[in-house]
């Protein structure tokens, strides 16, 4: 992995997706001390980084892979995200999604003419229902997060946050499987001078902060957070990447994120996700250790249910 | 009026306001059948496009009207668009607020070191106290929209638009007081070569509507509507602007505004008052009269109490 790969694959996906704005709103540098530069992948195409990766790994397929289309387990944005990308690109894709999942969440990905296949809501039945999946059809796995090609992918947000503001002394992201992250962690070290990458996690979720702890993947003895793109858990393919590049990670409480989020609601007027509410969520909290700063922050997503929300 | 003033204005405010960005949506130009350009007033300063017309009207003032500050009744964005100007300019704001105003308003206003006086919620009721407050304390009352310096200062938001796309063939502008859309229209009449304007009512509100059928200032009976921007009424100042250079005006239904709010909420991911959708529902509902039309829609505001929500 180097420089050149994050650069080939920003090239590749370019046309299928959004240059991202970066916002900044001096009331909320008043209010952390800072200079914050809020990357906005809830403009993204279907409103989350996902697309990113998503389309990535269906670019690095092969022409017979293609044909034969792809298969993710996802309850939130991979699952748009991966049917959006397999429209945009005339390749077929099934998404295994628990009978829960929202049914906003389940519009969304038959607006992108994906395949739904409903399974039962664990882990392990996701799992097994994408296995059987790819067995019956010949489609290509795609894993939401532990897969290179989306890690590279998800990195080119990061990258592009570099391209328009070099000097950042600091990028948060929230961690979720570890996707966005490891992704953001690889731009850092290409194409920041000294940026450090901080991580922003559900306390109740804290599987990445645990990892990063024992040196080894942690998972979620529970999931009770309300920010449900960051339930979870990391791979062998970021934990890598993560554990070499990532400065630490900040926890959070619910109500710092709900917080944080209507926040940015009401001063910024953008919609986000509270899963990206997280990152943010972190260094308000933390503020004191980042005074007069430049602080990058990954606005992951935007893909509120707005007839259910926590304010 | 001609050309040259409101390029004055523009020069004498740019300082104090955003150039607000526009915005488009593909999905959305693909459910309209045309181009669609959100100009974004919701990224102003304070939250809405009353930043620029009260930041003119102070700066307007004389040195000695300046000492003795300002005055003005509002329960919504003209209340905080005026303190926060006056805050800016140095000036004292007095500002008449019904004592039944959300409390969210009231905090913004003493957010920006306004001086809130309360009064009874009758139009009247306001009026006299703003009369009585201009009489102690001398200051100089400005409308809302029915002044002349606000109107200019509100022509400056669709004046951008057209420096950014200068071959509109139709704004779509909210019309509540009226300042906005008359703006509006004299910055068409300026700056475009051919752009129409439209404006969008709450059927629930209807006054401008009738206004234009009879040619003279309607009130209206009843103001049932969400869109809590345009309960007010026409003045002799804008009103023949609008009788001039306003092509029609399009009423809409409650629950067409909330849709078209709730959409852009959604596919959009930034925050609109439902006064603000009510331009877009507008275009919405008769987008057979529009199809591959190039349209501008003034977004006005996206200050909302996030906790009390029509969805």
């Amino acid at each position: 992995m180097n420089k050149a790969i994050l650069q080939q694959v920003h090239e590749r996906i370019k046309p299928y997706i959004h240059r991202t704005p970066v916002l900044t709103s001096e009331l909320i540098d008043d209010m952390v001390q800072a200079k914050v530069y809020f990357k906005c992948e809830n403009f993204q195409k279907m409103g989350a980084f996902k697309m990113r990766g998503a389309t990535n790994a269906i670019l690095s397929l092969t022409d017979s892979e293609r044909r034969k289309g792809v298969v993710t387990h996802s309850s939130g944005n991979f699952a748009q995200a991966l049917s959006l990308a397999a429209k945009k690109t005339g390749v077929k894709a099934y998404i295994v999604m628990p009978k829960n999942a929202p049914q906003v969440k389940k519009d969304a990905v038959k607006t992108y003419l994906g395949n739904i296949i409903e399974c039962d809501s664990t882990p392990i039945a996701r799992e097994e229902m994408a296995e059987k999946v790819r067995k019956e059809t010949g489609a290509t796995f795609i894993h939401p997060s532990n897969n290179d090609q989306v890690i590279y992918g998800q990195g080119t947000a990061a990258m592009e946050l570099f391209e328009d503001y070099p000097d950042l002394d600091y990028v948060f992201s929230p961690v979720g499987g570890g996707g966005l992250i490891a992704g953001t962690a690889l731009a850092a070290t290409y194409f920041s001078e000294h940026c450090k990458v901080v991580g922003g996690e559900p306390k109740n979720a804290d599987d990445a902060y645990r990892s990063l702890l024992s040196g080894k993947i942690e998972f979620n003895e529970q999931i009770n957070t309300i920010a449900d793109g960051l339930r979870t858990f990391l791979g062998d393919r970021n934990f890598p990447i993560i554990k070499k590049h990532v400065e630490k990670i900040i926890r959070v409480e619910e109500e710092d994120i709900i917080k944080a989020m209507k926040l940015v609601w009401e001063r910024m007027k953008i919609i986000i996700e509270p899963s990206s509410a997280v990152a943010f969520a972190a260094l308000l909290k933390n503020k004191r250790d980042y005074k007069n700063k430049k602080i990058g922050v990954i606005i992951s997503g935007g893909n509120v249910d707005v007839t259910n929300l926590p304010f």
